[in-house]
């Protein structure tokens, strides 16, 4: 007990990889607000991107930002060799880019995970950090059940869910055996991004919501019955630093965990939009169906029952008003202004 | 119709990895025996593996035999540039040996199935091989339910179950790119094992069929009550042979298949062995508890439910007599001579 009470006192090193994206953004603007991760200070974040990632404003705790290719493995010696206590990696190519360019998915997001992992495993057994990999539900193909539970089968239908799932496995194998203690969080699609438009094929679930309450236009490409699964970019950020300080105890035996979402349909995203919005905004949603596109969504998993996670104390919104006011409070200042009706 | 004909008249080339093992040379035997793959004359086989293996007796079609070690990229790339129309991939380091050396075991079963693959793709697309991939029921890990379905998570425990699992998502991705055609099937425990006990823990399975009726003594560590997954070697060689054989389409969406097996306890095992061979035999067979390995035991699967695999045609043996009967026909010429009672 006194033991445990001196570690947490300890202030904490970080280390974030893929720090120059949004959900590293949104992680770090966390810390600097919280100033503590869990119940212990934080004394000192790495943020590493391909780029160098921007510093949080306002962080209490030191700050160092470097651009390193973590497909290097000289790269992910350095960044190690200072023995951060947690490591949120969440560094990758994105599922599109992964798709056309075969080669650089795996490298980056297989053997750059790797080079990072056995990195770790180089310190020796006295080092054992914490690593939170941001996984994903795309880890999951069809032909799915109606909810799907936490001993469902990896059996990805893309190379990034490919790769995440490897990834996973290896953290897994890793964990057991005593390098690091991991936790890989499969993360739901994340919504409403905030920025512009990116070309994810996912991306029309947050343009839907975001175009209209910014007083642009949004095209709808798929159809209102699309059932999909759903968490905030506040709620993903809870996630990550929840699986920060779990114990390890929790951890034992399974490595990998579902994260709670919102299941909606494009149908109910667009009620939760009218109720909070009006029917003014609604009107800026224009129908342009794409075949291509709606059969990739259609294959995509619509509902989870992620009891471990649950159980683990993982929170995310209930409905998909609650991720749409998250975006208002987050993102437009609390409120919806000019976009109104 | 008329261009499968021709396609099958064609006599086919064959290379298989991890020749020199026991079910390497076993596959051998029969491919020798039958000269035929399926409806296709067997025009070429390569055997490789890190020791150069035997070549079988009274084979019909050309043998080359080469030592090589597959994680290097160059010996791939040569094995592969013939572009041979099956591949049976069964090259491993064994879990035993996987767990004691960490970087052989990521280097051989992770890095050298990757270069194979990558060296199937560096052919182009006008080249998709067959490629059947041994994997094993390694890749699951408890809680296990009752009886394990085709749609259950991989969760190993250890680092072979892993790199199977592993491969088995890199096999399958690159089918899915059409890169290659693969199919991973997942071997139940092989027993009874011929020749001398190997040092894996599942070795005592095989040891107390297979000493007794050779007319030695067998050591016993693990309870009676400790249920597990059987097939022969003749049944695994069968499981190849149908996989290598198997029409593309009945592969979409799915390239992991759970070989059906016999479920039985040790006592079960025991059992037929005294119907079998009577008392005497069974009198070989001494009761040592080793807890260690009961406990290991007590964590590996019991059952499975293989739908996928009995739809598409897999059988093995359906009791544990049918499977010391198989050991008796192919090890013992036919009869248990001097061992029986």
């Amino acid at each position: 007990m006194i033991h445990a009470a001196v570690t947490s006192d300890v202030p904490k090193t970080i280390l974030v990889t893929g720090a120059a994206g949004m959900l590293g953004r949104k992680l770090l603007e966390r810390l600097a607000r919280d100033g503590v991760l869990g119940t212990a200070q934080i004394g000192h974040v790495t943020l590493v991107d391909i780029v160098e990632p921007g510093r949080p404003a306002g962080a209490s705790f030191g700050v160092e930002t470097l651009a390193a290719d973590l497909a290097d493995p000289a790269a992910a010696r350095d960044l190690v060799s200072t023995r951060p206590d947690v490591i949120f990696h969440l560094a990758a190519v994105v599922s599109g880019e992964a798709e056309s360019d075969l080669e650089k998915g795996y490298r980056v997001n297989v053997d750059g995970s790797r080079l990072l992992l056995d990195a770790v495993r180089a310190n020796g057994l006295d080092y054992r950090p914490r690593v939170v990999f941001s996984s994903s539900i795309a880890v999951f193909g069809p032909p799915f059940p109606d909810a799907i539970d936490d001993d469902h089968s990896t059996t990805p239908q893309t190379s990034y869910g490919t790769q995440k799932a490897i990834t996973e496995l290896l953290l897994s194998d890793y964990s057991r055996r005593g390098f690091l203690d991991g936790v890989a969080i499969r993360l739901p699609t994340i919504c409403v991004r905030p920025g512009k438009a990116n070309l994810a094929a996912s991306g029309f679930f947050s343009s839907i919501i975001r175009e209209p309450l910014n007083g642009e236009d949004a095209v709808l490409p798929a159809p209102e019955t699309v059932r999909h699964w759903f968490a905030s970019p506040r709620a993903a950020v809870g996630f990550l630093v929840h699986a920060a300080t779990l114990g390890s105890s929790a951890l034992d035996g399974c490595r990998y965990l579902t994260m709670p979402g919102v299941s909606e349909t494009v149908g109910g995203q667009i009620a939760a939009l009218r109720r909070i919005a009006g029917d003014e905004v609604v009107r800026r949603i224009r129908r342009e169906p794409d075949e291509t596109l709606a059969r990739m969504v259609a294959s995509w998993p619509r509902r989870f029952d992620p009891q471990r996670a649950l159980a683990l104390g993982f929170r995310a919104e209930t409905d998909f008003e609650q991720i749409i006011r998250v975006y208002i409070e987050d993102e437009l200042g609390g409120s919806i202004g000019a976009a109104g009706s």
